[in-house]
Protein backbone atom coordinates (compact mmCIF):
# COMPACT_ATOMS: atom_id res chain seq x y z
CA UNK A 1 0.00 0.00 0.00
CA UNK A 2 1.15 3.33 -1.20
CA UNK A 3 0.79 6.91 0.49
CA UNK A 4 -1.01 9.43 -1.67
CA UNK A 5 2.31 11.56 -0.49
CA UNK A 6 4.75 8.61 -1.89
CA UNK A 7 2.12 8.88 -5.04
CA UNK A 8 2.76 12.26 -5.83
CA UNK A 9 6.28 12.03 -4.47
CA UNK A 10 7.19 9.42 -7.12
CA UNK A 11 5.15 11.17 -9.97
CA UNK A 12 7.33 14.59 -9.35
CA UNK A 13 10.69 13.20 -10.10
CA UNK A 14 9.37 12.89 -13.81
CA UNK A 15 10.67 16.40 -13.73
CA UNK A 16 14.26 17.19 -13.89
CA UNK A 17 13.92 20.14 -11.23
CA UNK A 18 12.64 17.57 -8.45
CA UNK A 19 15.26 14.92 -9.25
CA UNK A 20 17.92 17.76 -8.84
CA UNK A 21 16.19 18.80 -5.60
CA UNK A 22 15.87 15.10 -4.32
CA UNK A 23 18.86 14.01 -5.40
CA UNK A 24 17.24 11.14 -6.96
CA UNK A 25 15.82 9.31 -9.50
CA UNK A 26 13.23 6.50 -10.71
CA UNK A 27 14.04 3.56 -12.38
CA UNK A 28 11.24 0.68 -13.29
CA UNK A 29 11.14 -2.26 -14.65
CA UNK A 30 12.38 -6.02 -13.08
CA UNK A 31 15.80 -6.02 -15.23
CA UNK A 32 16.77 -2.55 -14.76
CA UNK A 33 15.89 -1.99 -11.12
CA UNK A 34 18.03 -5.91 -10.28
CA UNK A 35 20.69 -4.43 -12.31
CA UNK A 36 20.85 -1.35 -9.47
CA UNK A 37 20.03 -3.35 -6.78
CA UNK A 38 23.23 -5.26 -7.53
CA UNK A 39 24.95 -2.93 -8.67
CA UNK A 40 27.81 -1.69 -5.84
CA UNK A 41 27.64 2.21 -7.06
CA UNK A 42 23.56 2.37 -7.03
CA UNK A 43 21.68 2.97 -4.07
CA UNK A 44 18.24 2.09 -4.25
CA UNK A 45 16.39 4.41 -1.54
CA UNK A 46 12.62 3.13 -2.18
CA UNK A 47 10.69 0.65 -4.14
CA UNK A 48 7.59 -0.68 -5.07
CA UNK A 49 6.30 -3.59 -6.33
CA UNK A 50 3.86 -6.42 -7.10
CA UNK A 51 3.56 -9.11 -4.34
CA UNK A 52 5.59 -12.18 -6.65
CA UNK A 53 7.91 -9.85 -7.60
CA UNK A 54 8.78 -8.68 -3.96
CA UNK A 55 8.89 -12.65 -2.92
CA UNK A 56 11.10 -13.36 -5.98
CA UNK A 57 13.57 -10.99 -4.97
CA UNK A 58 13.59 -11.34 -1.41
CA UNK A 59 17.36 -11.91 -1.39
CA UNK A 60 18.62 -8.63 -3.01
CA UNK A 61 16.21 -6.79 -1.15
CA UNK A 62 17.56 -6.77 2.56
CA UNK A 63 18.65 -3.29 3.05
CA UNK A 64 15.98 -1.73 1.00
CA UNK A 65 12.87 0.16 1.78
CA UNK A 66 10.50 -2.57 0.12
CA UNK A 67 6.67 -1.93 0.00
CA UNK A 68 3.96 -4.00 -1.67
CA UNK A 69 1.49 -2.33 -3.98
CA UNK A 70 -1.00 -3.69 -5.96
CA UNK A 71 -1.44 -3.13 -10.04
CA UNK A 72 -3.83 0.08 -9.72
CA UNK A 73 -1.54 1.62 -7.34
CA UNK A 74 1.39 0.21 -10.06
CA UNK A 75 -0.41 2.21 -12.98
CA UNK A 76 -0.63 5.24 -10.96
CA UNK A 77 3.25 5.98 -10.16
CA UNK A 78 4.81 4.64 -13.47
CA UNK A 79 5.98 6.68 -16.29
CA UNK A 80 6.14 3.20 -18.47
CA UNK A 81 3.14 2.97 -20.95
CA UNK A 82 3.49 -0.83 -19.87
CA UNK A 83 4.19 -0.99 -16.22
CA UNK A 84 6.55 -3.56 -14.77
CA UNK A 85 5.92 -4.98 -11.89
CA UNK A 86 8.44 -2.57 -10.15
CA UNK A 87 9.27 0.96 -9.38
CA UNK A 88 12.38 2.32 -7.73
CA UNK A 89 13.60 5.59 -6.23
CA UNK A 90 17.09 5.55 -6.24
CA UNK A 91 20.14 7.82 -5.41
CA UNK A 92 21.71 9.78 -7.78
CA UNK A 93 25.10 8.64 -8.94
CA UNK A 94 28.25 10.71 -7.36
CA UNK A 95 31.21 10.48 -9.62
CA UNK A 96 34.55 11.70 -9.07
CA UNK A 97 35.93 13.30 -12.54
CA UNK A 98 38.79 10.47 -13.78
CA UNK A 99 41.80 10.50 -15.73
CA UNK A 100 41.32 10.46 -19.56
CA UNK A 101 45.24 9.41 -19.78
CA UNK A 102 44.94 5.63 -21.53
CA UNK A 103 41.51 4.79 -21.96
CA UNK A 104 39.05 5.31 -24.60
CA UNK A 105 36.42 8.28 -23.75
CA UNK A 106 33.24 9.59 -25.32
CA UNK A 107 32.17 12.68 -25.69
CA UNK A 108 28.82 13.33 -26.45
CA UNK A 109 28.03 17.27 -28.25
CA UNK A 110 24.22 17.83 -28.08
CA UNK A 111 23.23 14.72 -28.07
CA UNK A 112 19.21 15.77 -27.16
CA UNK A 113 16.95 13.03 -27.88
CA UNK A 114 16.32 10.84 -24.44
CA UNK A 115 16.20 7.69 -26.25
CA UNK A 116 19.55 7.75 -28.38
CA UNK A 117 21.16 9.41 -24.81
CA UNK A 118 20.10 6.01 -22.84
CA UNK A 119 21.38 4.26 -26.03
CA UNK A 120 24.57 5.26 -26.51
CA UNK A 121 25.36 4.35 -22.78
CA UNK A 122 24.01 1.17 -23.25
CA UNK A 123 26.62 0.99 -26.19
CA UNK A 124 29.64 1.90 -24.89
CA UNK A 125 29.22 -0.07 -21.52
CA UNK A 126 29.00 -3.28 -24.40
CA UNK A 127 32.16 -2.19 -25.72
CA UNK A 128 33.98 -1.41 -23.09
CA UNK A 129 34.44 2.33 -22.46
CA UNK A 130 33.39 3.60 -19.35
CA UNK A 131 33.27 7.61 -19.20
CA UNK A 132 31.42 9.65 -21.26
CA UNK A 133 31.54 13.34 -21.56
CA UNK A 134 28.63 15.38 -22.42
CA UNK A 135 28.14 19.04 -23.48
CA UNK A 136 25.08 20.71 -20.46
CA UNK A 137 22.83 20.58 -23.19
CA UNK A 138 22.52 16.97 -23.69
CA UNK A 139 19.53 15.10 -22.28
CA UNK A 140 19.32 15.05 -18.23
CA UNK A 141 21.28 11.84 -17.53
CA UNK A 142 18.27 10.86 -14.92
CA UNK A 143 15.44 11.21 -17.51
CA UNK A 144 13.20 8.48 -17.30
CA UNK A 145 13.36 7.88 -20.73
CA UNK A 146 17.32 7.71 -20.65
CA UNK A 147 17.70 5.44 -17.25
CA UNK A 148 15.20 2.72 -19.25
CA UNK A 149 17.17 2.94 -22.73
CA UNK A 150 20.64 2.49 -20.73
CA UNK A 151 18.64 -1.10 -19.55
CA UNK A 152 21.08 -0.78 -16.80
CA UNK A 153 24.17 0.20 -17.94
CA UNK A 154 23.50 3.60 -15.79
CA UNK A 155 25.00 1.85 -12.76
CA UNK A 156 28.38 1.09 -14.85
CA UNK A 157 29.33 3.61 -17.09
CA UNK A 158 30.28 7.42 -15.92
CA UNK A 159 28.40 10.60 -17.28
CA UNK A 160 30.03 13.81 -16.67
CA UNK A 161 28.84 17.16 -17.80
CA UNK A 162 31.05 19.58 -18.80
CA UNK A 163 31.86 22.98 -21.01
CA UNK A 164 33.16 20.89 -24.01
CA UNK A 165 35.54 23.10 -25.53
CA UNK A 166 37.32 24.45 -22.38
CA UNK A 167 37.58 20.82 -20.76
CA UNK A 168 38.78 18.97 -24.28
CA UNK A 169 41.42 21.79 -23.77
CA UNK A 170 42.52 20.41 -20.36
CA UNK A 171 42.98 17.25 -21.77
CA UNK A 172 46.89 17.78 -22.40
CA UNK A 173 48.22 15.35 -25.23
CA UNK A 174 45.20 12.60 -25.37
CA UNK A 175 43.80 12.42 -29.02
CA UNK A 176 40.95 14.03 -30.27
CA UNK A 177 38.68 12.04 -32.77
CA UNK A 178 35.52 13.88 -34.29
CA UNK A 179 32.85 11.34 -36.42
CA UNK A 180 32.27 13.71 -39.90
CA UNK A 181 30.43 13.16 -42.83
CA UNK A 182 33.61 13.02 -44.38
CA UNK A 183 37.22 12.22 -43.51
CA UNK A 184 39.34 8.93 -42.63
CA UNK A 185 37.43 6.38 -43.21
CA UNK A 186 36.87 4.36 -39.64
CA UNK A 187 36.23 0.60 -40.79
CA UNK A 188 39.69 0.63 -41.76
CA UNK A 189 41.29 1.66 -38.47
CA UNK A 190 42.71 0.13 -36.26
CA UNK A 191 42.06 -0.03 -32.46
CA UNK A 192 43.33 2.51 -30.61
CA UNK A 193 44.11 2.14 -26.82
CA UNK A 194 43.60 5.90 -25.51
CA UNK A 195 41.69 9.10 -26.82
CA UNK A 196 38.28 10.85 -27.27
CA UNK A 197 35.50 10.17 -29.47
CA UNK A 198 33.30 13.32 -30.13
CA UNK A 199 30.08 12.21 -31.82
CA UNK A 200 27.77 14.74 -32.65
CA UNK A 201 24.11 16.31 -33.24
CA UNK A 202 21.78 14.55 -36.04
CA UNK A 203 21.08 17.38 -37.17
CA UNK A 204 23.77 19.84 -37.14
CA UNK A 205 26.86 17.93 -36.30
CA UNK A 206 30.16 19.12 -34.21
CA UNK A 207 30.12 22.50 -33.11
CA UNK A 208 32.67 24.52 -34.37
CA UNK A 209 34.86 25.40 -31.21
CA UNK A 210 35.08 21.53 -31.00
CA UNK A 211 35.82 20.71 -34.57
CA UNK A 212 39.09 23.27 -34.36
CA UNK A 213 40.45 20.61 -31.69
CA UNK A 214 40.16 17.68 -33.34
CA UNK A 215 43.38 15.58 -34.49
CA UNK A 216 41.37 13.47 -36.79
CA UNK A 217 38.54 13.16 -38.52
CA UNK A 218 37.20 9.93 -39.07
CA UNK A 219 33.69 9.04 -40.94
CA UNK A 220 31.81 5.75 -41.71
CA UNK A 221 31.35 5.48 -45.40
CA UNK A 222 27.70 6.09 -46.58
CA UNK A 223 27.33 3.36 -49.69
CA UNK A 224 23.35 4.32 -50.28
CA UNK A 225 21.33 7.45 -50.07
CA UNK A 226 20.44 8.11 -46.20
CA UNK A 227 21.50 11.70 -45.78
CA UNK A 228 22.43 10.70 -42.05
CA UNK A 229 23.12 7.89 -39.16
CA UNK A 230 21.17 7.57 -36.31
CA UNK A 231 23.96 8.96 -33.38
CA UNK A 232 23.46 5.72 -31.38
CA UNK A 233 23.80 3.55 -34.95
CA UNK A 234 27.09 5.99 -35.53
CA UNK A 235 28.29 5.91 -32.06
CA UNK A 236 28.28 1.77 -32.61
CA UNK A 237 29.65 1.33 -35.21
CA UNK A 238 32.65 3.74 -34.57
CA UNK A 239 33.32 1.91 -30.83
CA UNK A 240 33.12 -1.88 -32.93
CA UNK A 241 35.94 -0.06 -35.08
CA UNK A 242 37.94 1.79 -32.62
CA UNK A 243 38.17 -0.20 -29.04
CA UNK B 1 -8.83 25.79 -43.11
CA UNK B 2 -9.30 22.22 -42.92
CA UNK B 3 -12.73 20.80 -42.46
CA UNK B 4 -13.73 18.96 -39.77
CA UNK B 5 -13.97 15.83 -41.49
CA UNK B 6 -10.82 16.12 -42.82
CA UNK B 7 -9.14 16.54 -39.45
CA UNK B 8 -11.14 13.37 -38.32
CA UNK B 9 -9.62 11.21 -41.33
CA UNK B 10 -6.24 12.11 -40.63
CA UNK B 11 -6.33 11.65 -36.97
CA UNK B 12 -8.01 7.97 -37.67
CA UNK B 13 -4.54 7.10 -39.77
CA UNK B 14 -3.12 6.87 -36.27
CA UNK B 15 -4.46 3.30 -36.54
CA UNK B 16 -3.36 0.73 -38.17
CA UNK B 17 -6.41 -0.77 -39.03
CA UNK B 18 -7.75 2.77 -40.82
CA UNK B 19 -4.02 2.58 -42.45
CA UNK B 20 -5.02 -0.77 -44.34
CA UNK B 21 -8.54 0.53 -45.51
CA UNK B 22 -7.74 3.49 -46.76
CA UNK B 23 -4.13 2.27 -48.23
CA UNK B 24 -2.44 5.55 -46.62
CA UNK B 25 -0.03 6.57 -44.11
CA UNK B 26 0.56 9.87 -42.48
CA UNK B 27 4.09 11.84 -42.78
CA UNK B 28 5.05 14.69 -40.96
CA UNK B 29 8.03 17.45 -41.09
CA UNK B 30 9.72 19.04 -43.73
CA UNK B 31 12.46 17.04 -43.98
CA UNK B 32 10.70 13.73 -44.32
CA UNK B 33 8.19 15.58 -46.38
CA UNK B 34 10.18 16.82 -49.07
CA UNK B 35 12.10 13.79 -49.44
CA UNK B 36 8.51 12.10 -50.04
CA UNK B 37 7.83 14.73 -52.53
CA UNK B 38 10.85 14.60 -54.33
CA UNK B 39 10.74 10.50 -54.78
CA UNK B 40 9.22 9.09 -57.39
CA UNK B 41 8.18 6.06 -55.82
CA UNK B 42 5.88 7.68 -53.29
CA UNK B 43 2.52 9.27 -53.92
CA UNK B 44 1.19 12.62 -51.59
CA UNK B 45 -2.25 12.21 -51.67
CA UNK B 46 -2.72 15.77 -49.58
CA UNK B 47 -1.08 17.67 -47.98
CA UNK B 48 -1.89 20.13 -45.27
CA UNK B 49 0.98 22.51 -44.15
CA UNK B 50 1.78 26.32 -42.91
CA UNK B 51 1.40 29.09 -45.42
CA UNK B 52 5.23 29.99 -45.25
CA UNK B 53 6.04 25.85 -45.72
CA UNK B 54 3.91 26.26 -49.11
CA UNK B 55 5.47 29.35 -50.49
CA UNK B 56 9.08 27.97 -49.80
CA UNK B 57 8.20 24.55 -51.64
CA UNK B 58 5.76 25.75 -54.19
CA UNK B 59 7.41 23.74 -56.95
CA UNK B 60 7.33 20.74 -55.42
CA UNK B 61 3.41 21.07 -54.97
CA UNK B 62 2.63 20.92 -58.16
CA UNK B 63 0.92 17.69 -58.60
CA UNK B 64 -0.33 17.78 -54.88
CA UNK B 65 -3.60 18.92 -53.50
CA UNK B 66 -2.65 21.08 -50.51
CA UNK B 67 -4.19 23.13 -48.57
CA UNK B 68 -2.92 25.93 -45.96
CA UNK B 69 -3.77 25.75 -42.43
CA UNK B 70 -2.33 27.54 -39.05
CA UNK B 71 -1.05 26.39 -35.88
CA UNK B 72 -3.69 25.33 -34.09
CA UNK B 73 -4.97 22.83 -36.99
CA UNK B 74 -1.64 21.94 -37.20
CA UNK B 75 -1.58 21.18 -33.49
CA UNK B 76 -4.94 19.13 -34.30
CA UNK B 77 -3.81 16.82 -37.07
CA UNK B 78 0.03 16.19 -35.56
CA UNK B 79 0.92 12.65 -34.26
CA UNK B 80 4.01 14.59 -33.07
CA UNK B 81 4.86 16.20 -30.19
CA UNK B 82 6.49 18.97 -31.43
CA UNK B 83 4.24 19.87 -34.03
CA UNK B 84 6.42 20.52 -37.70
CA UNK B 85 4.70 22.92 -40.00
CA UNK B 86 3.36 20.12 -42.60
CA UNK B 87 1.30 17.02 -42.59
CA UNK B 88 1.01 14.64 -45.51
CA UNK B 89 -1.40 11.59 -46.48
CA UNK B 90 0.73 9.53 -48.69
CA UNK B 91 -0.28 6.26 -50.56
CA UNK B 92 0.96 3.13 -49.33
CA UNK B 93 3.91 2.27 -51.05
CA UNK B 94 3.48 -0.94 -53.79
CA UNK B 95 6.21 -3.15 -54.05
CA UNK B 96 6.85 -5.98 -56.15
CA UNK B 97 8.83 -9.02 -54.11
CA UNK B 98 12.09 -8.93 -56.04
CA UNK B 99 15.14 -11.48 -55.77
CA UNK B 100 17.44 -11.67 -52.97
CA UNK B 101 20.51 -13.04 -55.54
CA UNK B 102 23.75 -10.62 -56.00
CA UNK B 103 21.89 -8.77 -52.85
CA UNK B 104 22.57 -8.25 -49.40
CA UNK B 105 19.06 -8.10 -47.77
CA UNK B 106 18.08 -7.54 -44.25
CA UNK B 107 15.39 -9.79 -42.11
CA UNK B 108 13.95 -8.69 -39.38
CA UNK B 109 12.80 -11.50 -36.44
CA UNK B 110 10.35 -10.44 -34.32
CA UNK B 111 11.54 -6.29 -34.28
CA UNK B 112 8.62 -4.89 -32.41
CA UNK B 113 9.79 -1.34 -31.01
CA UNK B 114 9.18 1.20 -33.79
CA UNK B 115 11.63 3.26 -33.41
CA UNK B 116 14.22 0.47 -33.86
CA UNK B 117 12.34 -0.57 -36.99
CA UNK B 118 12.37 2.95 -38.53
CA UNK B 119 16.21 3.51 -37.42
CA UNK B 120 17.26 -0.23 -39.13
CA UNK B 121 15.45 1.14 -42.04
CA UNK B 122 17.33 4.23 -42.19
CA UNK B 123 20.63 2.25 -41.70
CA UNK B 124 19.90 -0.14 -44.76
CA UNK B 125 19.56 2.97 -46.77
CA UNK B 126 22.80 4.11 -45.42
CA UNK B 127 24.49 1.26 -46.12
CA UNK B 128 22.74 0.14 -49.78
CA UNK B 129 21.16 -2.22 -48.46
CA UNK B 130 17.65 -1.89 -50.41
CA UNK B 131 15.25 -4.70 -49.09
CA UNK B 132 14.15 -5.95 -46.01
CA UNK B 133 11.73 -8.74 -45.33
CA UNK B 134 10.18 -8.93 -41.64
CA UNK B 135 8.19 -11.34 -39.42
CA UNK B 136 4.34 -10.37 -39.43
CA UNK B 137 5.00 -9.26 -35.95
CA UNK B 138 7.18 -6.61 -36.70
CA UNK B 139 6.39 -3.22 -36.19
CA UNK B 140 3.87 -1.91 -39.00
CA UNK B 141 5.57 0.42 -41.73
CA UNK B 142 3.17 2.53 -41.92
CA UNK B 143 2.83 3.24 -37.93
CA UNK B 144 4.02 7.50 -37.28
CA UNK B 145 6.55 6.38 -35.08
CA UNK B 146 8.16 4.02 -37.66
CA UNK B 147 7.72 6.44 -40.57
CA UNK B 148 9.61 9.39 -38.53
CA UNK B 149 12.34 7.18 -37.29
CA UNK B 150 13.30 6.44 -40.84
CA UNK B 151 13.86 9.94 -41.73
CA UNK B 152 12.63 9.52 -45.32
CA UNK B 153 14.30 6.26 -46.04
CA UNK B 154 10.88 4.75 -46.05
CA UNK B 155 10.96 6.16 -49.73
CA UNK B 156 13.68 4.16 -50.98
CA UNK B 157 14.19 0.50 -49.22
CA UNK B 158 11.83 -1.74 -49.70
CA UNK B 159 9.87 -3.66 -47.03
CA UNK B 160 8.23 -7.01 -47.02
CA UNK B 161 6.39 -8.96 -44.60
CA UNK B 162 6.46 -12.48 -44.99
CA UNK B 163 6.28 -15.95 -43.10
CA UNK B 164 9.97 -15.98 -42.29
CA UNK B 165 10.97 -19.53 -42.08
CA UNK B 166 9.00 -20.97 -44.92
CA UNK B 167 10.20 -17.85 -47.07
CA UNK B 168 13.99 -18.04 -46.02
CA UNK B 169 13.91 -21.69 -46.93
CA UNK B 170 12.32 -20.58 -50.62
CA UNK B 171 15.48 -18.43 -50.88
CA UNK B 172 17.70 -21.58 -52.58
CA UNK B 173 21.35 -21.99 -52.30
CA UNK B 174 21.88 -17.66 -50.80
CA UNK B 175 23.66 -17.58 -47.54
CA UNK B 176 22.33 -17.45 -44.32
CA UNK B 177 23.73 -15.26 -41.47
CA UNK B 178 22.44 -15.08 -38.30
CA UNK B 179 23.80 -12.81 -35.60
CA UNK B 180 24.17 -14.56 -32.10
CA UNK B 181 25.89 -13.65 -28.68
CA UNK B 182 28.14 -16.44 -29.84
CA UNK B 183 29.65 -16.62 -33.72
CA UNK B 184 32.32 -15.41 -35.95
CA UNK B 185 33.95 -11.93 -34.96
CA UNK B 186 31.91 -9.62 -37.50
CA UNK B 187 34.33 -7.22 -37.15
CA UNK B 188 37.01 -9.57 -38.87
CA UNK B 189 34.97 -10.71 -41.63
CA UNK B 190 35.15 -9.16 -45.46
CA UNK B 191 32.46 -7.80 -47.19
CA UNK B 192 30.04 -9.94 -49.24
CA UNK B 193 27.94 -9.57 -51.84
CA UNK B 194 25.32 -11.52 -51.63
CA UNK B 195 23.05 -13.35 -48.56
CA UNK B 196 20.49 -12.92 -46.03
CA UNK B 197 21.44 -11.05 -42.72
CA UNK B 198 18.83 -11.85 -40.12
CA UNK B 199 18.56 -9.35 -36.78
CA UNK B 200 16.53 -10.67 -34.13
CA UNK B 201 14.81 -8.99 -31.42
CA UNK B 202 16.63 -8.25 -28.40
CA UNK B 203 15.06 -9.97 -25.46
CA UNK B 204 14.67 -13.23 -27.00
CA UNK B 205 17.31 -13.19 -30.10
CA UNK B 206 15.92 -15.39 -33.06
CA UNK B 207 13.61 -18.08 -33.12
CA UNK B 208 15.07 -21.75 -33.04
CA UNK B 209 13.24 -22.26 -36.38
CA UNK B 210 14.75 -19.44 -38.51
CA UNK B 211 18.35 -20.42 -36.43
CA UNK B 212 17.82 -24.14 -37.70
CA UNK B 213 18.45 -22.52 -41.63
CA UNK B 214 21.83 -20.60 -41.14
CA UNK B 215 24.78 -20.84 -42.83
CA UNK B 216 26.57 -19.05 -40.15
CA UNK B 217 26.68 -16.99 -36.81
CA UNK B 218 27.90 -14.29 -36.73
CA UNK B 219 28.64 -11.68 -33.44
CA UNK B 220 29.69 -8.56 -32.44
CA UNK B 221 32.33 -9.04 -29.86
CA UNK B 222 31.60 -7.59 -26.43
CA UNK B 223 34.38 -5.72 -24.60
CA UNK B 224 32.17 -4.47 -21.39
CA UNK B 225 29.52 -5.81 -19.45
CA UNK B 226 26.33 -4.16 -21.07
CA UNK B 227 24.34 -7.69 -21.46
CA UNK B 228 22.89 -6.89 -25.17
CA UNK B 229 23.28 -3.97 -27.70
CA UNK B 230 20.09 -2.01 -29.26
CA UNK B 231 18.50 -4.22 -32.45
CA UNK B 232 19.36 -0.70 -34.67
CA UNK B 233 23.17 -0.68 -32.99
CA UNK B 234 23.81 -3.98 -33.68
CA UNK B 235 22.08 -3.83 -37.10
CA UNK B 236 24.76 -1.13 -38.06
CA UNK B 237 28.05 -2.67 -36.33
CA UNK B 238 26.95 -5.59 -38.82
CA UNK B 239 26.14 -3.67 -42.08
CA UNK B 240 29.33 -1.54 -41.44
CA UNK B 241 31.57 -4.81 -41.49
CA UNK B 242 29.83 -6.76 -44.24
CA UNK B 243 28.57 -4.27 -47.00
Amino acid sequence: MISKSQSKYIQSLGQKKHRDEEGVFIAEGPKLVTELLKSKNAEVKNLYALDDWLHDNEKLLTDVDAIAINEAELEKISQLKTPNRVVAVVKKFEEKESTTKGKLSLVLDTIQDPGNFGTIIRTADWFGVQQIFCSHDCADLYNPKVVQATTGSIARVKVFYADLPSWVKQQNEIRVYVTMLEGKDVTRMTAIKEGLIIIGNEANGIHDDLLQLANERITIPRKGEAESLNAGVATGIVLACLV
